[in-house]
């Protein structure tokens, strides 16, 4: 095994930890990483509660949806860049990963946020020098897709 | 006054009650209702630590951007129905907010979310009978401009 | 060979033949609709001196691009429907393909538009009764994603 | 009147010849740049048969509007990059103008595109070293909202 493999295989578990102990926001969602390698990413939240954004129906609020597709696809993008840079030192590769921002994020909500719990994915679509492009999607423990979304990433 | 005006600021001000008190995710977000009639309609939120996004920056997380507009457009898309259907029974306009929900979302991130409060405002660009289209701005404390954003919203 | 299949192939026939040769705007892109039916729609336009935009690097104007990703949606849309509607009379299908038309698009430019011919497919994400969110691809003739997009079409 | 002010005039009055004049896919729409410069920049067509999207109704092509509001974007926020460069060379300026172009775009139609003629005009949301947001409007001749968009273009 190599090292620059070591070391790619690293950053995205320091990724992974950051993105789910780190960030509040992301505790207040209860994302967890479940895959972050290059060729699957995925991030899944749990129903609770505090997630409701309809009393009545018990389904999730719209806004946790897209909070998930955004971070879903920062993390795309990220993963992305850290496989554009292989074999660059950690301090380069962190610099250039803290850099990274959501541009616009387009959401769309195909059915009501049902499910005890919830797997978002993404696919890059395009890794440029400056500008990241990824296609999400949010289904639910039924294999439903609830919604489906496109980001843009500044990444340089 | 008129009867309908009452009803009309009755249901605006019951929709407020309903969007402060009642949508569990809302108060995670603690999400104001600053003002809503039919000629300004503005939510607030305060920040806190658990709406942070990124840890070093100490700047809201995209999602609640995306959240408090997503909710902003909709009370826009609401007021809007409300206003359409003037005169009708409260029965009829509660049966018809019911249906309203997003269809898509398209949000722009301009600046680093910096503040201690922030303040979202949207502006209806069509009621259709089926549809309707709103834009949305999010502003900090310092009337900085930090996002943007279009919601397609059903309403019939 | 059922009847209803039949007005089926037939209804889609009519489609094809209605977008390359009725609609103008089609006609100055130079539309052709290489494959119409319920598994596969295909679009394609050929590279033309008027479709340029950019006189130096010889490439797609991104107007092109977006009318030609507006049309395919609008097609899926509309193959949605009359899958839907399977069975019904030509004239019901007739009159609720009529009513359909674009709420919303977004277009994602991945790459420049080079290339002799183009290819544009699309995948139905919804078909509600009242709205179709559809995502678009547009490839050039080595199979480059030039560019993606989303539409959300009112089809009732 | 100083030496820069006439520079940015002499730009900005260039790229309308550059506009109207050397793009095919412009003179296909009969694009007509009526005024540029720092504080007002607005986009006309004329409506015309070639134009035409619904034969029967006699309306603009849904991929006309997003066309003109695509190029109306990308000139708002050349014009942008052209005041952020007050000073410099013509031949810096130029250079950095050709990098522009469009990332993504999203397009509401809100109305039929009924008239003799139309009017777009944009207004810059953010200029940031890397890219820019527009917001577009697109009336007819009774100055009616037929169109309205929001395009993320790379300028650096």
């Amino acid at each position: 095994m190599s090292q620059d493999y070591i070391k790619t295989s690293e950053m995205l578990n320091s990724l992974r930890v950051f993105f789910e102990e780190n960030i509040p926001f992301n505790k207040v969602l209860g994302l967890q990483v479940v895959s972050l390698d290059m060729e699957n990413i995925c991030i899944r939240i749990d129903m609770k509660e505090s997630l409701i954004g309809n009393p009545v129906k018990k389904i999730l609020h719209g806004g946790v949806i897209s909070s998930v597709l955004d971070v879903t696809g920062g993390i795309v993008a990220m993963a992305g860049v850290v496989e554009q840079m292989e074999g660059r030192s950690i301090e380069d590769v962190s610099r250039r990963l803290l850099k990274i921002g959501t541009i616009d994020l387009r959401i769309d909500y195909l059915r009501p946020g049902e499910g005890e719990y919830f797997l978002a994915t993404g696919t890059i679509m395009r890794t440029g020098q400056k500008v990241s492009v990824v296609r999400m999607q949010f289904h639910n423990d039924k294999e439903r897709l609830i919604a489906a979304g496109t980001g843009t990433y500044i990444i340089g």
